[in-house]
């Protein structure tokens, strides 16, 4: 027999068969192949290998970011995907340079160096010099205006994420007020200077940056992380030694903004390309570690969806977006921007942006997915649930989806969005710290994200109702 | 008011209230207070460290193992349990000693060194001195039968585990035949030693130990673990060279039996004392590492567990009987014999052993819990499940409890008997090796195993139906 022809046939007889079997039976086979693919021939650990090591660190306006971009471009070319193209975004850049100390002065003579990092943005001490100071410790920062004495002085946020809560996510959104509004609160009050507990769990000496804001109407004052460890014992010798001084100096610094963008990927729909599914992750990092977990695991979920599908011959009927978002960290203006077009999109009649997912939670062993769209369609959803169970994803609720694909949430037409849920106890071990590095990403459980990924990708793309057959 | 006399008001109102809540929202409750101890208060993880880094690895017969004994019934005199006993076991004892080496001769005069370690049990290398011969590498134990120059060679085996299981667990029970019975095999074929693919997903150079079988019938060879990565190396080579060899040696030995035991904490039921509920882990571990994760985890487990409900105020109406085994991993000699003895007492009508949980699948993040029970008993714990949910417990499926309390199924009255399931991507990577050390088990997920376990055990005592009132 001739061998086309001879595929031909198995070609037929496995289409005849397969259209024979149920949707959601279709749907489980699929979804098993998806599985299978990725545990057996992955390339998502060595792309993220990539990521980590050749380009490291990444943050908006750096030149690791427009490195980042080259590289995310070149892997979904790589992947066969239809077109690539950068949606140019305005960022901003700051350096974090190479100095931030810190130590306490107590009054029996004794210095010991504290662990700190500069937060996101924030302005250098004065003339990169240092400042040195009492301090003042607050739990909360409307303490402040109850507090008399802060003029002059350094104050210390030091109320720790909640260590009850079972989602740790939800203890961080419980916490970040200290980051991200302490230098203006702190500031309100007269104070020089603001450190802030590191937003972790741990009980270590690793200070974890992140963003942190100013107000046009209060005076900029410097302001840095500072590990558990040394939030702990300031605490302590201050209850011992009420004159005990606080000394720190950094040489941080905002540059001129830059032009980078957003890299996106566009699979043409089969059947209705004007109906866009996006997914993504943000390809910038913070600028210590290697930005592993956050959110490396989301950009290379993202590029991987895009092999699994392919891999298994999956043809979408949707134009399906895979992008790699700028600018998560500090401003989301690559999400911001994103939605303006789509919006404008929108508007036209050009496009319909049906779905949205993202991955920016880590690359740890996935527990389901949070849903964020209308209320009707959550019975959709849910009843994927059983699909994904054989896999270890029972999580399927309503709930947050992510930050770079928030803004489409204001839409006319609101998407259906979703995101990827992974186990939470370990991300703020690591979260914006010196250790978020490739070694703490797991080979397997990166896997199984992508493959959560790429499944639930599929069925937003096959039972979705479309609204072009409203 | 009199200080006491609000106390008892209190407790009146605390108690007349709680008696108005239905059952489940009671069990909610209870549940919320022991999830709440062990995230603020937990002493779970320091109890590990001691076990880890004061006694260290604990393998039956060892002095180690009778200081984690020592050990073991301190902590529970330290919680107010109500008595402590030795059951006293006999356990073999054998050593890995100083020396096991390898290395590949290539035909072009290359020699590479090889990562191997002794299997559990095996003989030393004749004499303590080298063997070396040519190699004869096979995926599954009995291809050996069918090939005819086994004779005087080494046999690699060489089956990895299956990759696409997304239960580690059932890939290495896919797996161990190679290792439990691989000698016999190859030794049955003709050769003068074996080598054992390490038991893991990771490809790395650490071996991973663990039991090995001999049969009285066949001549007994010494056996070895290679690590993955000289697994693969070898399979490469012998493809370049079929000449090439390789040599190993070792100075295991086995040495006398050693009566040990197992520490069994008892708690006296309030209502139906002779009603017992066994809940452990195992004491002794492999004689690398640490045995942190197996089964430190579990050991720790078992005394927190003790720790939370006495912390929340719980009274059993069972006996509650907390068991450090000993000899899971070399002979469950300390299952066997606490079956043994259970059987006894259930046939004299003293005690009726009416459930049995273990923890020892590691200390990572809980899934849920496996149910092995008569079948009618199975909707009992499915009901359970919705308790568990905000804690991101879903896993509630029949399947296997666990190794040291699996004698206690074949008594008349066969026990409900939970094992806890905790997520199983990153267990495999540690599971007897020189990695399995406290810096890798992570607090949290560490006390939330706890907690679910100690739920548990809270819900068989309330709710399990009771054979006193059959």
């Amino acid at each position: 027999m001739n061998y086309k022809f001879a595929l031909f046939l198995i070609y037929l007889i496995s289409y005849s068969s397969l259209a024979q079997i149920p949707s959601n039976e279709q749907d489980s086979i699929l979804i098993r192949e998806i599985y299978n693919e990725v545990l057996a021939n992955s390339e998502i650990y060595s792309n993220l290998r990539s990521l980590t090591k050749d380009i490291g660190h990444r943050l908006s306006g750096s030149p690791q970011a427009d490195q980042a971009m080259v590289w995310g471009a070149n892997l979904f070319r790589q992947y066969g995907i239809d077109s690539v193209f950068i949606m140019p975004v305005e960022v901003p850049s700051w350096t974090r340079n190479d100095i931030a100390e810190a130590r306490v002065h107590i009054s029996d003579g004794r210095v010991i160096p504290l662990h700190i990092t500069a937060l996101g943005g924030s302005i250098s001490t004065p003339n990169n010099s240092a400042i040195r100071s009492k301090i003042i410790i607050v739990k909360h920062i409307n303490e402040l205006a109850e507090i008399d004495n802060v003029d002059g002085k350094i104050v210390l946020f030091n109320r720790p994420m909640d260590p009850v809560l079972i989602n740790t996510g939800a203890a961080y959104g419980g916490a970040n007020d200290q980051r991200s509004y302490g230098a203006i609160k702190a500031s309100e009050a007269g104070a020089i200077g603001a450190l802030v507990r590191s937003l972790t769990h741990s009980l270590d000496t690793v200070p974890h940056t992140g963003a942190m804001r100013y107000n046009d109407k209060v005076e900029k004052i410097p302001a840095a992380a500072i590990s558990t460890v040394d939030a702990r014992l300031l605490t302590q010798l201050l209850e011992e030694d009420s004159e005990l001084e606080v000394e720190f100096v950094m040489n941080c610094k905002t540059l001129p903004n830059v032009t980078q963008g957003n890299v996106v990927g566009e699979w043409t729909g089969s059947t209705y390309p004007n109906e866009v599914i996006t997914l993504g992750g943000h390809l910038d990092s913070w600028d210590i570690g290697e930005g592993a977990h956050d959110d490396g695991a989301g950009v290379v979920h993202t590029i991987e969806t895009l092999r699994l599908l392919k891999a298994v011959g999956y043809t979408p009927k949707r134009t399906i977006r895979f992008v790699l978002f700028i600018n998560e960290e500090n401003g989301n203006r690559g999400g911001i921007e994103y939605a303006r077009i789509a919006n404008e999109e929108s508007l036209s009649g050009d496009k319909i942006y049906i779905a949205a997912m993202e991955s920016d939670a880590g690359g740890f062993s996935p527990r389901g997915f949070s849903l964020d769209a209308p209320y009707d369609q959550f019975e959709l959803f849910k009843n994927w649930q059983s699909l994904f169970e054989p896999y270890g994803l029972y999580h399927f609720k309503r709930g947050w989806a992510g930050v770079d694909i928030g803004p489409l949430k204001k839409l006319d037409h609101r998407p259906f969005m979703v995101g990827l849920k992974p186990d939470g106890q370990r991300y703020f071990d690591f979260h914006h710290t010196e250790n978020d590095t490739f070694e703490n990403v797991h080979k397997r459980e990166l896997e199984l994200g992508a493959a959560a990924m790429a499944s639930i990708i599929m069925l937003i793309d096959k039972h979705l109702p479309s609204p072009n057959n409203d």
